[in-house]
């Protein structure tokens, strides 16, 4: 399992279309084999900045999967033009969770 | 719901020893009221950069709660100096989150 992270700055004042086209592309992504899940969450701090995280069964799902699909271009449409500058995307893998004792 | 999220450099080679610092140090943060779970995450294309993510009740009980605490001491010391750059920590509340069709 591997997580993809990407901070994502979007330029000031475009954050509402830039939600609404993300709603919208999110199909394209969970449409993919391997897909297993994603989130985009909203800095408290920078509220300009957005953290992508997705969750993918390998790092090729992603890489090539995603990416090398028709899919990745409406994405690309959809979404690249709210960002400023262009992110950085980056891959991890777990090396330890803990959840809350009952 | 509070997502804190930080990107922490690892001095190169010390990344064994932060790993099993980071376990020990699991149970510090476990502890704080309002904790909801946490997950470190190793970066696949810097091997020396990981991902802390937080789940938190309230920002404040990261920032009050768990670092006003004596338990936030011995983070500090268990972890801080293996950082370099000093991280960033930043908070995030979710915009939307999708799982797979089953």
């Amino acid at each position: 399992m591997i997580l993809e992270a990407a901070v994502l700055n979007v330029i000031a004042g475009q954050e509402a279309a830039f939600e609404a086209a993300f709603q919208q592309a999110s199909a394209l992504i969970a449409a993919t084999d391997g897909y297993n899940g994603h989130q985009l969450q909203r800095c408290l701090e920078k509220p300009s900045q957005y953290l992508l995280l997705v969750h993918w069964r390998s790092l090729e799902d992603h890489t090539q999967g995603f990416r090398g699909s028709a899919r990745y271009l409406e994405w690309r449409a959809l979404l690249h033009h709210f960002y400023q500058p262009f992110p950085t995307v980056e891959h991890y893998t777990l090396v330890m969770a803990q959840t809350p004792k009952p």
